[in-house]
């Protein structure tokens, strides 16, 4: 029996080469959860195949910046000359509807989501260790040791942002992190401040 | 990869008659725990068959006295003419070997180490209502419904003191309730304020 019927806003973040995408994919191949994972807006043309709602909410620039000036988006960015953000209002449906939201973004993005959902769950995933970010980062295709390099300066500056979070989980091995979030999230639909409301219902009072 | 290496001290609490006994014997009976159940102190004789160290520590008055005067109790009552209490120390040596320490204890003592362990985890088990633990308190052997009654105001009186809790988990299904606890004991794991030391640490910083 779960107290608490309204989904969780799980934020997932990490400096850059950490793996996210792995582990949140791990997390979506495990059994019995109710995640969902968010459908972000965008300007940016759609491509052949592309759904609107499934891969993107294709927008205008003029219907996107309305809405950022209306304060509808929990975070946004723009990106080569498309704007890209999230969706307040719907994310709000899956979660009243008692879907756990996952996001999966970058340490800026999650921060601007922080300031607005105060009862999100926000967790940082870091390598086992620089070294293992760093050898990570030069397999990733590119021969470019400068953009290497870059990419772990970015990281490190990311490293030290850990103790706005409140989780912090090591991607060692996939499933393991992956597992370890699942708890994450049974635990805090538990927490008091989550089931106090429904349990005193509960009991009559 | 746990970046918290010390246990954590786990309080199993929650309004009597609800079953608290038989969830922390289904908690110890699943898989791959560090779990280790409290030894507590007494005054009271020692029974054949009884082993000192692992029933109880056994101790004269006098002994347990001067260890409340030295604060060397997270908690402790006096029933029925005799002593009973968890001693810190005990506690703290099985935390430092990285055990998970599960307290099994009445709401009063809960309380008591509440005030003293300010990193424990504080877990209310509440009966999925009123109705069933009134049921429960009927079928425990007793015939008397005076003792019913006077039970069930008692747990009445306990179901408001949940706020002081960190969790709450529904008692409907021992093993689901078992499950939720571990749960949350892999999410405390991972809580920043638990691993930022070492995370710091493993960084290089």
């Amino acid at each position: 029996m779960k107290l608490n019927e309204r989904g969780l806003l799980v934020v997932i973040s990490g400096p850059s080469g950490v793996g996210k995408g792995t582990v949140r994919r791990a997390l979506f191949q495990m059994k019995n959860h109710d995640l969902v994972y968010y459908v972000s807006m965008t300007t940016r043309p759609k491509r052949p195949g592309e759904v609107d709602g499934e891969d993107y909410y294709f927008v205008s620039r003029e219907t996107f910046e309305k809405r950022i000036k209306d304060n509808k988006f929990l975070e946004w960015a723009e990106f080569v000359g498309n704007y890209y953000g999230t969706p307040r209002d719907k994310v709000d449906e899956q979660l009243d509807r008692g879907k756990e939201v996952v996001l999966e973004i970058e340490v800026d993005g999650a921060l601007q989501v922080r300031e607005q959902m105060k009862d999100a769950v926000f967790i940082f995933i870091v390598p086992p260790g620089k070294e293992a970010l760093y050898n990570r980062l030069k397999k990733r295709g590119t021969e470019d040791i400068e953009i290497v390099n870059q990419r772990m300066k970015k990281a490190e500056s990311e490293f030290m942002l850990a103790h706005k979070y409140d989780y912090i989980v090591v991607n060692d091995e996939v499933t393991n992190a992956a597992d370890r979030i699942m708890a994450i999230i049974r635990a805090e639909h538990a927490k008091t401040e989550r089931t106090i409301h429904n349990y005193m219902k509960m009991i009559g009072e």
